[in-house]
């Protein structure tokens, strides 16, 4: 959920676990027929923790769960929120609901800045780049700290309580960093598919690429071979006005393609669909970015079966029975809305922006060990392009020098997951760097798998998964008892 | 020099070791008749790094001596500068100079934000808190941390050579701070007489005066005794015109004493300047803050043995000869200048600043473990102070969140050296807290002798912290060399 895509504004229903309204002061979150009900809190931050000019306060909000919770020094397990709402991340972090019990572990969910209901200038928070400019890692990290601190100190019983930071996708990114940058608040942390390498410099930028292609080879006959092949066939049949109301009524386009040009976006709306794909290719029927069924992909790649002598037409009858795969699981939507795989709301915007400052995250693919067309990295136009949007530009060495790139062994107490599956696995930590930065990989998983709720098709790698992880919980939480 | 005292305004010559005229892109640093030059140079530093409405870069002054350095991965000394001129730090590290052959390394001095001359906006830079917001010590560690990289990235050879961060006082502090936050940047830091629990709630508040007043217990008979009693003989003297005018002449006050409440100011200032005497209470003549004797307080001392039948005036008399001591051990000085011990110039307005926003350092006195009037930390008095001033407040708890506090075990390689006489080492650590995070104690040395210039009248102790020091630098080199 980083970049390609934005999940808050995504359904998130699927068999026997549905969520409910989320009411104001109440969040729900539901599993099978256990309804666990934690209250909503509100803390006021600062905007600016690092400098004093603006005094400002803002509304953040958490949800706490207790339930479980041993009041005399129980762990507390900090989910540190991403880019999205945050009840979302409540509603679908279930590995947490699942060991709070065995831990004796309170739960706390906290809200990123300038996302969910958590905007320092409420309404005018997007309004441009000076309202924007509180919108970093750093500020984020310095709300976790300080919201944890101020727990610890207000809750009778919590001022021993260790805290594990546990996050996924970027907020994976911000619960190692959270580990890094805060030793003195979080004994350890979670990092559940965190490419946190996926800044210049660190790893090639076009091995995202090559794992979502992986994934579509291993999936079915010929599966990539003619992804690879569609982008042609849809420049050849995109090139007369026939072709072009062929395509929109074969893609069922709610909005159908009018200009050669336009197939340009259409493509790109593709890959993106492909790419989402990979990233929620899970062994059973589940919606995190759309509803699916199980093994989406291979179900998927059953309409790209094609050998080599397949006409365009034929292809692309193909690719859309494949696309719809996506986007009409539920036979629900009358039309395909092709600026609708990332939402083009709040959260959408926010990401954005932090990828135009601090997260820059070079791709790039090469049509040859990748499925899609060739492009390169081009960090100029992507700077130009923040400019004109934002009126800002990227730093593209920050990230490397605040968070350590490749130099983090002098770090401790860090699990870092990663779905063999997930092409934000390329930008991950898949190898052990110390005995205490360790690495789960789990060969077929797909985005932080991990931290789902259990399901009977779970394969036993995220099983092992799972055990390997509370373990390492119960030991750090040990450490931090026999500390002085 | 923190807080009490500000530094780079005072000389700092003594005989055989005298500083030359610094000259704008060339920094002389004298030792014996050796003559080290080194090249001054500038860096372009982002003004904000934790924002990006704010692009403005400024140009922050760093020096560099690479004489001894080793090109192929030989180490790199880095001055974490304070709240000063770095020229003046060049010449006072004298401990850096002296090791650099021995190590092979590279020597870079480099100077804090808003000092000395790397101003970010020119003669503006303290005009108003908005121009003083980029006034902290987070941005200050940024701007170290990316000229480390970009150091290590332009000069040839230097890409592996291992950084260990160095300095004193405010400087150490920031050397721990930095092994903390960038320990990808540094892979060790020598934090001297670095005060970084003098923070509210870490230490107590009265510690810092308790060991000024038992440095001048144990220099002299009565002698601290007698300056206990010296306030109420002032409050009595000073009650009439006429003892504010034997007062003033007495003191040889550049300005008289006019009114009975001037009496307040006057004994600030002596209670300052007994303060800075403990600071430098070195075992050879030197002048570090002013010039002086060796073991001054001890010089002080004999002017202040009375017993208890003294009167107001004897009392006063022999004040007057020790803080002469102080003020004018030369004989140049032909009046002595009560706003004089700490001076009134920009590096004093950054440190108040930084007081008034982050380093918030609560002090007191009691009048019986100490030597003063009694006087309560008064936090909300402090802030409304700092807001009359600067328009801002400051953050008492802030310190202790981004900085850990006691909790700082997950950290490694720090060696904290404190001087059993110097009046920091009460916030200072001074106790072992792991195997890679440990204390150096030298029982007979003031406020960071350890980086100072070896000396004939070098205690065992200073010297034996020296060599232990070397030691651990050797250590942290052959790990980072060992390091994959």
């Amino acid at each position: 959920d980083i970049g390609v895509v934005t999940i808050n504004k995504h359904g998130h229903r699927r068999e026997g676990w549905q969520s409910l309204p989320v009411f104001r002061q109440l969040c729900a979150c539901i599993y099978g027929y256990m309804v666990t009900l934690q209250l909503t809190h509100f803390h006021l931050f600062q905007i600016d923790h690092f400098g004093f000019l603006e005094d400002g306060v803002f509304k953040q909000r958490y949800l706490v769960n207790d339930k479980h919770w041993h009041q005399k020094g129980g762990p507390i397990l900090f989910y540190t929120g991403n880019e999205g709402d945050i009840t979302w991340f409540c509603n679908n972090t279930g590995f947490m609901w699942e060991i709070a019990e065995e831990l004796g572990a309170m739960l706390v969910f906290a809200e990123h800045r300038y996302y969910g209901e958590s905007l320092p200038f409420g309404k005018e928070s997007y309004s441009d780049s000076k309202h924007l400019n509180y919108l970093t890692s750093e500020q984020a990290l310095a709300d976790f700290a300080v919201l944890i601190q101020e727990l610890k100190n207000s809750r009778a019983g919590a001022q021993l309580s260790p805290v594990i930071a546990v996050g996924g996708s970027y907020g994976g990114m911000l619960s190692a960093w959270m580990r890094m940058k805060y030793p003195n608040i979080v004994v350890g942390a979670l990092a559940a598919s965190a490419p946190i390498w996926q800044f210049p410099g660190m790893v090639p930028c076009g091995d995202f690429y090559k794992i979502v292609t992986q994934d579509f080879a291993s999936s079915g006959f010929n599966c990539d071979v003619n992804i690879r092949r569609s982008w042609k066939a849809i420049d050849n049949v995109s090139s007369t006005g026939r072709g072009l109301q062929w395509l929109s009524d074969e893609f069922s386009l709610c909005t159908p393609l009018k200009k050669r040009n336009d197939a340009v976006g259409f493509k790109a709306w593709l890959q993106e669909t492909w790419v989402n794909l990979a990233m929620v290719d899970y062994p059973y029927e589940a919606s995190f970015l759309q509803p699916l069924p199980r093994w989406p992909i291979q179900v998927v790649c059953k309409y790209l079966g094609f050998n080599a002598s397949v006409s365009d037409y034929q292809l692309l009858h193909g690719i859309s029975q494949a696309a719809k795969v996506y986007y009409n699981y539920t036979g629900s939507a009358s039309c395909l809305n092709t600026s609708q795989t990332a939402t083009g709301s709040l959260g959408f915007l926010g990401w954005y922006y932090q990828a135009c400052t601090e997260m820059v995250m070079p791709m790039c693919t090469d049509g040859v060990q990748d499925m899609f067309e060739p492009q390169e990295w081009n960090f100029q136009a992507f700077s130009d392009e923040c400019h004109t949007l934002f009126g800002i530009r990227p730093r593209a060495d920050w990230a490397r020098t605040v968070y350590g790139g490749k130099d983090i062994a002098a770090h401790s107490n860090i699990i870092f997951s990663n779905g063999g599956l997930d092409p934000w696995s390329g930008g991950g930590v898949t190898h052990n760097i110390t005995d205490s930065l360790v690495a789960i990989v789990i060969p077929d998983g797909a985005h932080h798998l991990d931290l789902r709720y259990n399901n009977d098709y779970d394969p036993p790698s995220v099983r092992a998964a799972r055990a390997l992880e509370v373990k390492y919980f119960k030991e750090w939480i040990l450490q931090a008892k026999k500390a002085p």
